[in-house]
This record gives structure tokens, sequence and C-alpha cells, in this order.
């Protein structure tokens, strides 16, 4: 499954830079686009990017996250999984140290003695790649990102997302430092290409991936992956909650080129098989622990469910929606005793930090209506998610905070200015919101709209929504499909925040269009392979792709055209033309100006 | 193609009110949806309404622009067209004579004796419903909605809106009056059930349809234009600009119970073979007088586009990308005179005052690029179009505004603001904005998000754009999608405007949601086919439209399950539950309400 050809055009060939270049094969002309790296400090510093060659010469450099996939030179196999990119900058830290870890389980997978779905695990689906034994920081290290940046130090990761931001490594390590920005990296991670989060930066986005009791493979859950990297996801969470749960993340991360986020209650609660009032802190703890050594960059937990908040939802129109949420609140009521997790928040931190697991404090009792926005209930976690940021803080955790959910555009920019006040600005990372309850298979739509408002005003990443939200499990095309809307969102919030170099982008592509270079236009599209599609339903010839007008006006009615024509009749370069008309119109000036005199109403 | 059968679930049967009702057939359960209509001052002033049955016993009645072919009492034939509703009306206020009318000419039909295309206009194409003489203001009379309201009359037009809104007359007759609002209705097109276009009201949604010289038939666009209403267009715009330009609109418009919109320039320009410098203000006001007879509701005039403009846009990214825009500046540009419609505005305001035929001052020089947004070339143009506003209240046309186009998110506000300013409030009706250009064949959604932003603010009609903008002509999938995508935008707006009444439909939604009446949420849904559709492709069985839990997370980890769980095990009324945490809450609180002590940082 190493899937070159997904938007790889149909040959390739050796470029004179020695990188591997895709063409179309027309004449000669390299055009399309290759992958390129922008070389660090060190040789073993790479950023990749994504070229864009245009037929005029010109080329766009775009920012990539599809791993090394898409690049022809390099060989990918899942099995074995993709090169420790950063295993020698972790090494050369001197801060970690290899160890035993915790033995793997049956019932890491789902599958226990007790349990009348029995059997030994399919040991056909452990992970083959080279074995390896999880690393930790030494006693008394502070071996996270948010402790290397307080503390001067530019790491090499640092100085990655530096490239690939295009801006200054200093501003990333002050970012950092401030807790205004999370650069997710578990030290078992080493596979990652590191990037940012923070409203500082371009703004990121998250797809979930995750099998369900219901359906879903291991294969399908690594395919999907690859694929929401593919088209632009900038993490990714596995949220499985079936059989292979342990299996299945192994996988995943070891052929993960970005970040892996999760939420260790789920597979905490299957251990206890369902039952949530089985749930103890140490199962909890030992599911951290396990997660952790795998590798997962962020955890989602839902420590701000206090006991005091849950009477808050009984009168609301869907109650808790969150399933984190729902979970600990049902623990809370069943024992009547206040959360393990906001009870052991301090334990965590410790054990979150030995590892740089990055915190997502979850959002447990977001609103899943409109008439439940911004109420009493999700505004007591946020208060209670500001503390919990100031404690992880203090353990030198990285910390993000989770943002809802159905939310109405009015009330959007509350959330975030109430976030970022509360907790002291750290990195907002919202579900949409859904800006409204009625259109069931278009919630990607529903919340875009929300998500590019909410990321203007400072959200750092959108966690996409699939059109089967609420329906049922994303397939392929609708991964494909959320991924396109929320880099959509995205990019207008980059545009709207004045990021800079964003417009370049849009520039580069609008230049395409009116010059009718049709092949850049699609190269250049956030989805090249639909762009085209969709031009050749109704002109499909070759020539068409040359022609100076399009299927939705036809050669007569082309606004371009005649827009270029009246550039061409009036002179050939913009100054001239600027010149001529100028003449025309002072011409006009002199003559009043207008032909309406002013009336007396 | 009456095309009953598309929203219509399986079987009908007379209710006990003399209504149709649609039933699911489930053990004589009377669920689904069915037409219905609320009565209003007088016998022939029926509003027509979905009203959605739930399994639970209640209704929701939603807003129903489908007209009567969603009726199964009503018997509809596209032949025939549909019955002229508003004809009495009209006819009772005897301000308006029929008379011969401008006779139909080959040219009409983009045929033409010179034409090398040659032969005779295909009269098997001519429409075959009864023969009919335009109607026109008798001599002295001033005949449009504008004209009623300022001198205090309110209309059965006006009534039939108010009940249309929930609002009461008196405030559709102000609003018009003030021209904060417009009700399009050409005397001529009878067939229409009144709408309005005002910020006051629900934000309304125009598809256009319309053949081009590449494709498209007759039939295509008559079947567009009842498929988007059917999914809730507002109006529609023909945009038609290949050969039977004549015909079609005729086909259109006499099948069409939403207003319908052109813009007449296209037509005037086929019947000068697509030569722009050879446009005379002649052949427009023939073409004009052509469609006002044919009942034409507004039309975009783009009178703005003035020749000191021009030269404005010459170091634009994107030149001119508006068809009409480009047209006049190559009409201005080729002859070195000012527009001639805008120095002809007076008379055309008096043929269109003749007809109520409603300006939409089309906005020729909208950015076509994020680069051109909020430009000089833009903002000159919308100054002109306020100072026309003006003219055409002079003269009682009813006139709304139209705005862009390409504008990143951080730039929208400063279009509604300047326009409702500069043009006394008139409705502004946009397309869009797109809010990035890098997103070719996703324009539903960059452009989506820009709607919804602008309506909040206060755009009274959104022109919808489909997922082929800049790459071909939609096909029906498209036209759903675009309608679709657009109707969120609308909903969403509508409830952060606090429209009364909106969130009722997110709240019915909301509630089935919360307890799995998955019937209720799919006939609830803007697209219910879809929404069954996606729900079934994971969990196909029968029974799974009453689990209580759903394919996304599986019975264990269904967070609504959980939720309701709580409620059941803590009481069965909502106030019990509330009772019983209050007071564990009120234990928790006398504890001290927190584990964490204070920090000293």
């Amino acid at each position: 499954m190493t899937n070159k050809d997904a938007r790889t055009p149909a040959s390739t060939q050796k470029s004179s830079d020695g990188e591997q270049t895709a063409s179309r094969g027309e004449a000669g002309k390299s055009i399309g686009w290759h992958k390129a790296y922008v070389e660090g400090s060190r040789s073993d510093l790479r950023v990749p990017v994504r070229q864009v060659h245009l037929t005029n010469g010109q080329s766009v450099t775009l920012y990539d996250t599809s791993g090394p996939y898409t690049d022809p030179l390099v060989d990918t196999d899942v099995r074995r999984g993709l090169s420790p990119l950063r295993e020698n900058w972790i090494i050369a830290r001197g801060d970690t140290e290899e160890y035993a870890g915790r033995p793997v389980r049956p019932e890491d997978d789902g599958i226990k003695h007790t349990s009348p779905r029995g059997g030994l695990r399919n040991l056909d689906a452990v992970f083959p790649g080279r074995p390896r034994q999880p690393r930790r920081g030494r006693d008394g290290q502070a071996v996270t990102q948010l402790a290397y940046a307080r503390r001067g130090e530019i790491t090499p990761e640092m100085e990655f997302v530096a490239l690939r931001e295009n801006v200054s490594p200093e501003i990333v390590r002050e970012e950092i430092a401030a807790g205004r920005a999370v650069l997710p990296a578990n030290v078992n991670h080493p596979e990652i290409e590191p990037m940012i989060i923070g409203k500082r930066f371009l703004v990121k986005v998250n797809a979930n991936i995750g099998n369900s009791a219901v359906t879903s493979s291991i294969e399908e859950e690594v395919e999907k992956m690859t694929w929401a990297t593919r088209w632009g996801a900038d993490t990714v969470m596995d949220l499985s909650t079936g059989r292979n749960i342990h299996t299945t993340r192994e996988w995943v991360l070891r052929n993960s080129p970005v970040p892996i986020g999760t939420v260790p209650l789920y597979q905490a609660l299957e251990k206890v098989d369902g039952r949530a009032e089985e749930l103890t802190w140490e199962i909890y703890k030992d599911t951290v622990i396990e997660q952790a050594e795998q590798g997962v960059d962020y955890m989602t937990v839902h420590a701000g469910v206090r006991l005091a908040y849950v009477p808050l939802t009984a009168n609301r129109k869907t109650g808790i929606v969150s399933r984190g949420g729902s979970i600990m609140a049902a623990w809370c009521l069943a024992h009547h005793k206040e959360s393990f997790l906001y009870e052991n928040f301090e334990e965590l931190c410790e054990i979150l930090a030995a590892y740089d697991v990055t915190y997502s404090l979850g959002d447990g009792l977001r609103p899943g209506s409109i008439a439940d926005a911004n109420d009493e209930a999700q505004f007591a976690e946020l208060r209670t998610l500001g503390e919990l940021n100031r404690i992880a803080r203090r353990f030198n955790v990285q910390t993000m905070i989770e943002g809802p959910g159905h939310v109405p555009m009015h009330k959007i920019k509350e959330n975030i200015d109430l976030q970022q006040e509360i907790c002291d600005e750290a990195p907002f990372y919202t579900l949409g919101p859904l800006t409204t309850d009625v259109a069931p298979a278009y919630d990607h739509i529903t919340s875009g709209i929300g998500a590019a408002m909410i990321a203007w005003w400072g959200t750092a990443m959108l966690c996409y929504v699939t059109p089967k939200e609420h329906l049922g499990l994303p397939n392929r095309d609708d991964v494909k499909t959320g991924v396109i809307t929320y880099k959509i969102a995205a990019h207008a919030a980059d545009l709207a925040k004045g990021h800079p170099g964003a417009q370049e982008w849009d520039d580069a592509l609008s230049d395409a269009r009116f010059e009718f270079r049709w092949e850049d236009q699609f190269n250049l599209a956030l989805d090249p392979d639909t762009a085209r599609e969709f031009h050749d339903e109704t002109l499909p010839a070759e020539p068409a792709k040359t022609a100076h007008f399009c299927s939705m006006c036809g050669p007569k009615f082309c606004s371009m055209k005649i827009s270029q024509d009246i550039r061409r009749e009036h002179g050939a370069g913009r100054s001239e033309i600027e010149e001529g008309m100028a003449q025309k119109s002072k011409e006009f000036a002199a003559g009043g100006n207008r032909v309406y005199l002013p009336i007396a109403d």
C-alpha cells in the first residue's frame, strides 16, 4: 500500500537537481508537481514541500503533509514502517532512556480470557517492523518541547517547523515557551515530520479515523491515515473502539508522518467491557502508559467533566454528546464521586511529561445542538480546563484545549474569546462548530462555516467533520471530502489572519485562471483530480485545456476572454492599457464625470 | 415531468382534513410529511407549507418553495403550465391592461436570416399552453408593489408573504415602502407564489440555470428549475446564452412557482451575434420589453459599469469577471462613450415600472479573485449603484443590489456595511462570496462560508454557487448540492440573526436525534434522501432505524445512550434528575468544590 499514484501524474523522470519530477509527458514539458525538500542547518533536517511547476516556467511551493509516500525516491512499506526521522535528535539530547516497557497483553486488543469472544490474540496482525523498546525521560529530566523552549533551546523539531511555516525558529520557541503553541512529538514517535499548532502559525486540520464495534479493519485504518494526510490532514486521531485497538494503533503510528492523537478513555472502557462504573484510575493510567509507550503524540483527557457539572446538563436538549464526557459523567454519578481524572491530574501530568505527550483537554460537556450552545455546563467545564492548563504547565506538559461542537454563528466568537482568556492563550482545537442542526449528510458544510470563522478568530487546529457525521462511519470518499472542506476553512482563515505567504497560493491560481492555463489551475487546486474531472465532463478534449474559454459561457460570452481582449486591443502591457484608459478617464472626468445631475428627491 | 415522487414517500392517502397525506405505510402510522396550506383572509390566498409529521405525534411546519409539484391533489403538466394564482389579484386592482405586445421574432431565439445557422424557428418547441396577451400598467398608473406599499396598501401578495414569513402584513408593507425589501412579481408572471427579499425576513437563495452555446436543452432547463425549487431555491435566474433563449424562458416562466430573474444583456448580445460593440440602447430596450412581457420578475442591469471605472480594473489580477460587466466595458471602450445603460437609466425605470419588474443592479466590476477584493473599481461601481437606486425609487421600481464575488473573510463585513450605507438599506444580493481561490470543484463550500457570514450581517438573498463553478455547467446533482449548501448558509444566518421561529427546526431535529427517532431525523433533514442513504450504508436493516445507537460508536460507546441512561437511572423526569443531581452537587460544593487547592505558581 504505497499509494504513490494517487496524486502523482502519469510518468516520473529524474530532474536535473537529482529529485524526481512528475510530468504529464506533454512534449517534454516538465509541468505538474514534485516533492522537494528545504534543507535546514543539518543534513538530517529536510522539510518536505510540494513544488508545483507551472506552464509559464514559474513554480509555487506548498505546505506538504503527505509524508514520504509521495516521494518516488523513498521506498515505503507499511509492514516495515517509516524511517525514524527524529531518532538521532532524540538520542542526541541524552535525556531519555530505553526501558523494557509494559508487557503487551491480550486485553489491550480487547481480547479477554473472560470474554465469550475468547481465543488468543491474532498474532498475524502484530506489526512486523523492527522490534523496539519504549523510551522515556530519565529521572529528573524534563524532556518536553515546552521544557526546552522555556530554557531557551531551539530543538531540531522547532527548526523544522520554522522552515515549514516560513518563520524564524525564535518565534517558534517563543510561542511554545509561552504555551501559545504546541509541537506534539512523543519521544516514541520518531517517524513524524514535526508540525506546530498555535494561532500565530498556519491553521491545522485533524482527521479522525478509527474502527468501531460495528465495522472496519486494521488495513482500512492505516489506509485512511495515509489517505487523510495525502489530502492535507496535519494530525490524525485514532478513535478506534472495537477489537485490535492496540495493534491498529501500532500500525498507524509506525506508518504515520503526522502526530497521532487518541482518547485513552475509549480503550480503558474496552478493558472493563464497556461498564463505565468499573473504570478505575489504575486501569486508565495503565492505558495511558501503554499508548505513550507506543508513541501517541497527544491525548484527549476529559478531566474537566466534574461531578458538580453533570446536573447542569439535565435540562439540555441533547444532554452530553461527547463520548468521553458521557463516560466520565456516568462514572461520577455511579460512584457519587469526583472524576478520577480530575483527582489524579497531577500524576497524569508526570506520566505525559516523561514521553512528551501533549494534552488535548477534552470538552466533555460541549453542546450537541444549537439549543445547548454556550450554556453554563459548557463554560463551567471551560473554566476547569483553564485551571488544568495551568497545572499542566507546571509539569512542562504541552497543552491544547478542545472546543465545541454545535454553535450558531453569533455565539462563536464568545467561545474563542473566553477560551483564550481563561486558558492563557493555549491553542484552541475545535470540532467545527456546526452552525445549524438541520442538515445531516452535509455536516462537513454546516461545520466548515463555523470552522473557518473560529479559525479566523484564533483557533489553532480544526477537527474535521465528514458528511457521515451523526449518520455513520466515514469511508474513503468521506474522509477526503472532510479533509478538503477543512483545508478550505483553514486556508480561508489563514488569508483572513493575513498569514504571510498565504495569499500567494490564491494569486498563483487566479493568475492561471485569468490566463486560461487550465493545467496550472488543476495542479494548483486543493484537489487537482476532481477539478480536472469536472472540467472534462463538459469539455473533455485535450485542446479544451488550452482553450481561451470554458463550458460555462462558451466562446462568445466569456468575460475573461472579453477582459483580455480589452487589454489586447488597447495595448499589450498593463501599463500601456492603464495609460490609455487613464487618458480616456480624464477626458470623461473633464466632461463632468456624470450623466445624471443631482436630483432633489 | 410532474416529478411528484422525488421527495414524496411511498404511498399517499386521504387524510381526515381532506388533504393528501404522505405515509411510509408502517402499521398505519401517518409519519413523513405532507403539503399543507395556511389560509389567508380570502379563499384564493393559500400559503403552501411543508408539514412534517413526527413519530411522537408532533408536527413541524417548514417554509416550502417547491410549488404545486409536491401537492398530490394538484395535477401539473409542464405543457400546460401552472395555474395563474395571482391573476385575479392583478385584474382586480384595475390598474393594468392587456395589449397586443411586441411580436416574437425568430432572432429572439438566436435564429437570424443572416446567420449561417439559418433555418426557421423550431415551432415544436413553442410553449403550447394557453395563449396570452401581455399586460402592463395603464398610463399614469404606478403598478409596483413599492408604489402600493408607499401609499399604504397591503396587497394580497404582501399578505401572502406575511403568512409565509410569520410576520404581520404591516411589517411587510413597511419594509417594501422603505426600500429595505422587494417582492418581485411581474404582472405577467401570475403563476408565482409571492416571496419577499429583505434583511428582516428569512434569507433567500437563488439558483442559476441556463443553457449555453456548448450544451443543454429546453427540457433540461425546465427540469433544473423544478429540481432547484424542490430543494429550496427561492428564485431562479435563467442565464441562458445559446439558442432558443426566448422559448426556453417561456417554458420556465409558465412552470415556475418562484420569481424568475434574467440578465437581458445576454440575449441582447445574441441579437448582435456576440459583438459587444454593436449593442445599442434600442436593441437592449427591445429585449427588456420582450422579457418583461413574458413575465421576468427581476432583471440584472449592469448600469454601474461606467466608462471612467474601466481603467480602474487594468491592474487587477483577474480583470472583469462578470460577463455583463465585461460586455459593457467592451462597449464603453469600443465607443469611448459612457454606458448606454447608465445614460438611459430613467427610461429603463419607466419600462420596468410598467410591469413591476424589480431591478437587480449588477456588480459588473465585482472582484474575481481574493487579490481584487474591495478595490477601488468595485467600490466606485457600488457608489454608482447607490445613485441609481435612488433614481429607481423615484420611479417606484423595486430595487436590490448585487454583491461579490471573491472576498477573504476579513473583508466581507465592509461589503455589506458599505452597501447598506450607500444604497439606503436596499436588499443586498450576493454571489457567495468565495473566501479563497484555491479550491475549484469545491466552490460551493468556499462560497458557502462567505455566504453564511454576509447573510448574518444583513444580505437578503444569496446567489448559489455549485461545485462546477469555474469548471463547467452544473448538472442535476450539482444544482442540488449548490441549493442545499446555500440553504444551510441561509438557515445558519437566520439562526444568527435570531429570526423568530428559525431555531424551532433545529430543536425538532435535535430532539429527534437525542431520542433516536431516526425516521423523524430524516424527514426533518434538509435532504432526507441523502441522510437516510448515509445511515443505511452502515446499518441498513430496518430495526436499526429504531436502535438506540448508530454505527459511529456502536452500542457500548454511544454518548447519547449513556446520557439517556444517566437520566433513566436517576429518575424518570428531567426535574427529578435535576433535583437528585443538584443534591449531589450541593454535597460536593459543601466539601469545598475542588480537589486541587490554589497553587502558588
